[in-house]
Formats: C-alpha cells, sequence, structure tokens
C-alpha cells in the first residue's frame, strides 16, 4: 500500500504531459494565425501592460483639506465707506473645504418682528379676502395678519419688518475687490493601501517661497496660493458676471500617482471648473443660475432684539480632491497575464475553424488533429 | 547565418502549431462533457457580460451639492408670536449639503457671565463640601465655586448664568410649520473616467418646471424640488417625532449610469433614510436618539456681554451622492473573455478525469490519450 | 436536410475532444515542471484565494458623521474670569464631521469701522509717499488713506479699528482646559452593493456603556467617547504645542468587513493622526504649521455697529470614514480560477522550452510531441 503510494507520487513528479501537436506547413494557414497570435501578444503586452498598465493594483485616497483666505475688500454705498475683512466675507469662518466669499449683498438693517406690508409685486391685493389671516404664501416673508394695506396694495405680514427688497442686485457689484483677494489651499492625502501620505506642500515649496508666489498652471503650478480673478478665468467665468449674482467654482486637486517610481514625482494638479450656473452651458442647465443665501446678524436695541439681515452673493469654492495611485501588484500582473494566455486560446480556435473547415484539404488536417475512438469515423 | 534567421522567420511565420485531439465517440462522457462546457459558456454570456456587464468598466463620480430651503415658521409662545425665515432656522445658512432645519429649540435669554447656581437634579448637595471649589462635572454648566447653594440646594458654578434648563423639551414641537418648508438641490456629478458631467437639472427639468413642481416619487420623481414632511415620512419617521426630539435624515442621490447608451437616460434618483435615531431600529441604535446642538447669540446690553442660548432640535440632513457609471471598455472584456476560456480549460480537466479514472474503457483511452516516451509505462 | 442537422447535433452532443499528450518519463524535466506547477497552484489558492480574498468583491461605504462635544472651559484673562461652553468653542455648532475646538485665542474687543494707523512691522513708513491712499496692502488690514501717522510711523488705514495686533500667541494657551473636554462620534455606513448598513454603536454599546465609557485603545477600543487630550496623543502630539498654533487630527473611523462571516464582526476601528503641522514631519511640511482662523462677533452699542473679533487658534478635527466590506461573490472567484488556468499554461509553456530547447534528447521530444504535415521537417 505504502509502496502504491509511493509509486504514484514518483510516477507523478517524475512525468510530465506536453500536449501533442501537429505541425501544419501551410503558408497561408500560417501567416493569418501567427498575425492573430502577434496582435493577441501586442494587445496585452502593448496596450494591457505599458498603455494601461495592467501590472498595477489601484487606491484613491482619503483626504483632508484647509482652506485660508487673505485680503481686505472696500465699500463705498452712498458716501458710508468700509472695509470688509476675512472674518466679514468668508462663510463659513473655519476653513473648509467648502465655503463661500461674499462678491455682492443686500442688506436690510434693523429688521424687528412686526407686522409691515409684503413687496409690492407678488403679494398684491385687493381687499383683505386676498389675505388669509394665518396663511403663508410660497414665496412670501411670514404669516398674514389679513389685512390688504391700502397704501401699498399688498397684504400685511408678521415678519421680520421691513421686509427685505432683493428685486435689484446691485451692479457693479459692491465687493469687486474680491478679485484681488488670495486663496491659500492645504490639502493631504493618504493611500490606505499603499501607506502612503502625500501633502500638496511637496519637495520645493517652503515657507519662503509661499510667502511670494502665486499659482499660475504655467510659470507656478505647485504653488498653492491662489488668486480668486485668476481662479474665475480658469473656469471660463467673466469675474463680473459671477460676482454680481454668485456662481459655484470646484478647484479640483489631482492627485494621479505612479507609485513605482519616486514618491516626489507624486503631485497635485490643480483644475477649475463651473458647477452650476455656467454662461456657456445650456438652457436648462440655467435654470437656476446664481449663488446666494441669507445670512442674519442679531443685535438688541433698547431691550428689543432686531437683526441685519444680508443677502450674500457669493462664489462658492468646493476643493474637490480626486486621487488614483497605481502601485506594481502581483495580484492584476497574472490575473492580466492568466487571461492573456486565456485569449490566445481563443486565437487557436480561431485558427482551428479556419483550417479545419476552410481549407481545400480540410480533410487531411482534420485526420492528422484527430484520432478517433472508434472506426465508424475513419471509415 | 543571415540565411538561417530568413528561414526560421519563415519557418515561425509559415508553420501553425494545432494540438492533436482524441475525439472519444461515448455518449455518457460526450453529454456531461458538452453540458459542462455550455454551462460555462451560458455563465459567462449570460452572466459575466449580459447580467453583470462585465464588458463594461465603471467609475465614481466626484460631486458638488448645493442646497436651499424656502418657507417660514411661525411660533408663539405665551403669546409673543414671532415668525421663523431662512436666515433664522437652517444651520449652516450657506447651502452645504449637510445641514439642519430647526424644528424645536429651548431658548434661554439674557444669559451672562456669573455665578448662579445648577439645576435641580445630577447637582444636587448637602454642605459646601460636595462642591468643590475649581473643578468642573462631566455635565455640569461651569466652574464650581465651592459653595452649596441654600435655597436650592445645588452647587454655584460660575457659567453664563441662569443655567440652561433643558429637562422639559416643548411638546407638541414650536415649529411644527417646517413640515411645509421646502428644500432644493442642486446637484452635479462629473464622472472623470469617461469625461460626462450630469447635473440633477437634467432634460426636461427648466426653471418653469422648478418654479411649480414638488417631488413625489412617482408623479415628479426628477423634480428638485422636497417638502419636508414629504421627506420625513418617505424615510419612515413620523413628523412630530422627528420635530420633537430632532433626527438624521440621508438624502441618497443615485446617479446609476449607463453610458453606452444615451447620456441622457443617465438621470439622479432620489431615495430617503433615517440615519440614527430610527424608531425602527433595535434598541442599541437607539442609544442616543434624537439630534440637538446648542447655539448662541451674542449681544452687548449695557456694556455688558450677554447671549441668547438656543438649544437647537432639529433635523439634519445630509445629502449623499451615490454614483456608478458603466460604459464599454475592452479590457474587462477581454479580461473576461481570457478567464472565461480559462474556466473552460477546468471543464476539460474535470471531463478528462472522468475519462480516465471513472470510466470502465479508461485504460483504452488513457492509451488513447497518453504517447509514452519509454516503454516502461506500454509493457 | 433535417437529418444532416440532427447528426451533426447527435455527433456534437455524443463525441467528445481531449488533446492527445506525451508523457515524459524524465526525472529533471518532471521534477521541474511539476514544481513550477505546484507553485501556480499555492500561489493562486494561497495568495489569491486564502491571503488576498480574491473569491470576494469589495465596496466602499456611502457615510454619515454626527459628533458631540461636552466640557466646559474656564479661563482667567487679567483677574476676569469666564467660562466657555460647548456653544463658545465649537465651530460650526451644527456636530459636522470636521469642525474647530478652540483651545487659544486673541481677543481685540470693540472693533468699529474707521481709520487707524497699522501695526508696527510690516507696515512702517517714513512719510505719506509710503502710505499709498487708496491701495491696499497683502498683509494689511484695511485700505491706507494715504496719512503716514507720526506717533507709530505706520500708514494709517480704514479699517475694523483698533486693528488686531496677533504677534503674542498666549504661552500658555488659555484653554488648556480643554485636554479633558470629550467628543462623541456617532456614524453610520451603508454598503450599498451588500444592502448593509452598520453603526458605530455596535452590539453592546448601548446607552448605558456610552454613560460612563472613555475610549481607550485597549481596554475601550469600541467606546465612542473620545477625551481630547487621548486623542492628541494618540496622534502623536504634545497637547500644549498643538493647544498653542492649533493643529490638524484625522480621526479615522476604519470598517474594514468581511461580510462572509456574521455581520455583528464588522466593528470599527478608530485611528488618530496629525493631518497638518505634525512637529514630526519633514521642513517642508512645517512651511505652514498652526490652524486659525478669525471670527467676528457683531453687536450695536449706541447705534455704531461693532464687533469682538477674535483669531482662534484651534485643534481641527476630520472624522475620515474608511470603509471596505468583502463578500463572497462567483464572478470574481471564477475570473480567480480563469486566469489560474491561464497561468498554468504560461507553466507549461515554460516546460515545453525546456523539453524542446534544452534537453540533450530534445530532438527525440521534438519527434514525439510534433507531427508534421510535410515531409519536409521529417528528412
Amino acid at each position: 500500500m505504502k509502496n502504491q503510494i509511493t509509486n504514484a507520487l514518483s510516477d507523478f513528479f517524475f512525468e510530465y504531459e506536453t500536449p501533442r501537436q501537429v505541425l501544419v506547413r501551410n503558408r497561408r494557414v500560417g501567416v493569418v494565425c501567427r498575425l492573430i497570435q502577434l496582435g493577441v501578444l501586442a494587445y496585452i503586452i502593448g496596450w494591457v501592460f505599458i498603455y494601461e498598465k495592467g501590472y498595477q493594483s489601484t487606491d484613491t485616497a482619503v483626504s483632508s483639506v484647509f482652506t485660508k483666505m487673505k485680503g481686505v475688500g472696500y465699500t463705498n454705498v452712498s458716501g458710508s465707506e468700509r472695509v470688509w475683512d476675512v472674518a466679514d466675507y468668508v462663510f463659513p469662518p473655519q476653513g473648509d473645504s467648502s465655503f463661500v466669499v461674499m462678491t455682492n449683498y443686500i442688506i436690510t438693517e434693523g429688521q424687528k418682528m412686526g407686522t409691515c406690508p409684503e413687496l409690492k409685486g407678488k403679494h398684491n391685493c385687493k381687499s383683505n379676502a386676498d389675505c388669509e389671516g394665518g396663511s403663508f404664501k410660497r414665496t412670501g416673508h411670514g404669516q398674514m395678519t389679513g389685512v390688504c394695506v391700502e397704501s401699498t396694495k399688498t397684504c400685511e405680514v408678521l415678519a421680520w419688518c421691513p421686509v427685505e427688497d432683493d428685486h435689484d442686485i446691485p451692479d457693479p457689484p459692491l465687493l469687486m475687490s474680491a478679485e484681488n483677494y488670495t486663496l491659500f489651499i492645504k490639502n493631504s492625502v493618504t493611500f490606505p493601501l499603499f501607506g502612503v501620505t502625500r501633502s500638496n506642500l511637496v519637495e520645493g515649496i517652503d515657507a519662503d517661497y509661499i510667502g511670494k508666489c502665486l499659482h499660475d498652471p504655467k510659470k507656478a503650478p505647485l504653488c498653492p496660493i491662489f488668486r480668486l480673478g485668476d481662479i474665475v478665468k480658469l473656469s471660463g467665468f467673466s469675474f463680473e458676471t459671477i460676482a454680481k449674482v454668485g456662481g459655484a467654482i470646484g478647484i479640483v486637486v489631482d492627485w494621479t500617482c505612479n507609485l513605482d517610481v519616486d514618491v516626489k514625482h507624486c503631485k497635485p494638479q490643480y483644475n477649475f471648473h463651473g458647477l452650476y450656473g455656467n454662461p456657456d452651458e445650456t438652457d436648462k442647465a440655467r435654470a437656476s443660475v446664481g449663488y446666494n443665501f441669507r445670512y442674519a446678524k442679531h443685535y438688541m436695541e433698547n431691550g428689543t432684539q432686531k437683526r441685519t439681515l444680508l443677502k450674500v452673493f457669493g462664489i462658492r469654492f468646493d476643493i474637490i480632491v480626486q486621487s488614483l495611485a497605481r502601485k506594481f501588484d502581483i495580484i492584476p500582473t497574472l490575473t492580466a497575464i492568466g487571461s492573456g494566455v486565456g485569449i490566445f486560446g481563443v486565437a487557436t480556435v480561431v485558427c482551428d475553424l479556419v483550417l479545419l473547415y476552410l481549407l481545400p484539404k480540410r480533410e487531411f488536417y482534420k485526420n492528422m488533429k484527430f484520432k478517433y475512438t472508434d472506426t465508424h469515423a475513419q471509415k
């Protein structure tokens, strides 16, 4: 018994099976098949391996972004001068990856809770019957009291009074000076699969350089300090348009890294594009142009709660980190090779079909290739 | 020499190898093997290619979301009427993809820095010894002064006074009118691999339509305007419950796109589900039901810094963009074919095992299939 | 005709082709080839299947995070005591996944719009000519009026006055007590491909447990309540350093789940690491150490708009959810098997090369393996 197993094992180890093959010496078949095989080989080596880098596995990063604006704005509205600093024009203040820079605004000062007539236009009324007390209108500012105000011919509402009149958007935008603000982006990415962490302050981007550089796609592609006017221009907008009604711009930080080469070649690329409200888009996208939101500053005056309402038009920046790292990995390599061999098999099947069904001497080749287990087919 | 290479090359190009095969004419083996092969073929074509679309490569999107709330709320607390507009009830105000809509609150007005007794309950004391001066209690409101206040029998603290009493949550919630607020979602996605950008304002969703539509899963599945009450209902909550203690709801914008067909069929789908505090979940999830945070409005009164503290109960909405685009790609196609051929090879191995080890005539087949290089095995 | 088709079909179904093979009985070739084949087999089974779990498909999660801070801070600046509660030191207040905890600050109280001299240092001037009226300096606080103030020898600016002097950062940090604040993290993840939703309040983490636990990597790895001092220590910082100038810490919630086993084994792991400003990093990263932002509280005093400006130094926490779920799937399984068979084919090709080109008896083996369709090669 033990002997038998030893024998079987030695048989197994000392034997080797290799398929018997027919070597068909036929120019036509030979050339066609070799070309098919070479094509498959070229595809596997050239396309899968070299072009698509099929020998690498891929990973996307987890990332963290911090932003900081610099710059001072100045407005002069009917003689009243004021400046706007970072604490005034950035929302939210804490340096998120998505934030809004105010470029225009409609201010309604000294609002307090009370009753006042609605704006003219959408809320016109002829009599009290048009203003159902206790109800709301979708675009209204408050709860209707049931009174139609004589002087304005609009419904009276319980609201923050006086109600905001946002019919006329200041033009030119009040904070055109926002064009010269600068944005500093700090971004770190980690590719967990490969254990690689990179910051956008790569080699050579030190405190000295940051202190004086300004991003330029050609001259300073790695400088993480961006002029707002440049960003807007690079994303295809006119600053004056977007500053007036607002808009949204995506700043894509693109980390496409081949980690088979030195990690210092893994550098970010910055791209800019409009997110919505792009004036070049088709009509449907323009359905909702602009970007604005309302923001209130509350205060007490003589024991009464009051607020200053700001309708803020601004540029919303979304820092979008897009990442793809690649590194040599044995599994995709062997999977690619293995499935390449499989495709070689397909090539062989195609050639066999030609050989056995299309050639004039097909019967001869069939006999060469096949051996039959009964006499029926050999007759 | 040159002649030799030319010869080798011509040999290589004009020759073609094809494996020699035994054609086994055996009904049982034939049927079994053909069925196995057909099964493999059906799996490759039916499952990998048609069902799982293995001929396509996939990509997820980078996305950007902007939201805008509309609607006015009204409260009447002990005769004091007021309305709440967007600037009052949305946190943060700038239209982020994650935001909170206030539905209930506990207000503590006129807090100023000073000393006052703690709340009754957790901070009871019998004598000054129970209130170690300079220390903090984990759930306390301030730093203990070391005094046990006679009248309340609680420790005195240095804190914003009077301290907030959040024991009783207003019921019914103060801002039940939040049910009728509407939410507008703007979302754009970009599939970088395929260079496709889509907005949720797809074909047919123009300004006119947006002006009057309201999302309905059946009747208006593409309308990007949502009534809060509908969202809450669709995610399986009761509005009154969630409005009282708060909760979190995920709005999933699902972009599952087959880019082999016209891009206009790439449309978003909106789904809603509770994120935490779902009353239907098991006990463990209820460990921390509700959603609330504290928010202060600061003001000066007669030179003293004061604040109004709001404990805000609200619905937190997270707009979650989930995306998967697929498009024909030669590499996954050929990988699938190649590995399919490999599985064919496995089928052949299985059939060979049957043929050579299980059939009664196995010795005969063995001799047909194998040719031996020595005489030892042929004896 | 019909007969012919039936015949062809029965031929097809009752026949079975199997390649004819040469069984080479040669110890050297046998051992080499068997070892290569065993190596391939070991690779496929051991590496692809067992180690890399190639029989599973993978999915990443969509996730939602909610955070809540607890704790009270205390400062005593030149005799003026005050406490800081959650509404004072967390930005933004609503419990986002990315937030800042204030640990130090420079306060500038009672700023109002007006003209005042700039800070000494960067804005020195000798005469009015050094202060071009109407222009801005990149690091300035406002718009220059064109006057060089005699007493300070700096340019006069229109700005929020007095301008902030942030030269000296309070040391030790004013809110060292932040070390004892606690952070509660609620996180839910959904793997859309597998339809699995998990919360970080897993089995056993109920209200009771949360009420008294404190995260510890060893003793309480699943407790979702974290002491700030612990987080900072675990990410390799000194609390005093980071509290003084600020910093950013990533809290990675790692969901690596094998869904082939019971879903209750799918538990989060918490890791902590510095994001930027890590004092251990190389020089380039230190290019921009620290984390701060400016934040203003506006108020009215005697009809004048004033503000309190806070330069907030703090720790920014980014909750980063990293997820990878794996589950058995037939497609990757068969792809792995199929491409493994392909690699077997490669092994055979290698052995054939040895057999036909390297062995002394290669001509003999060549004749055994190949059959020629003409007599030319057999001469």
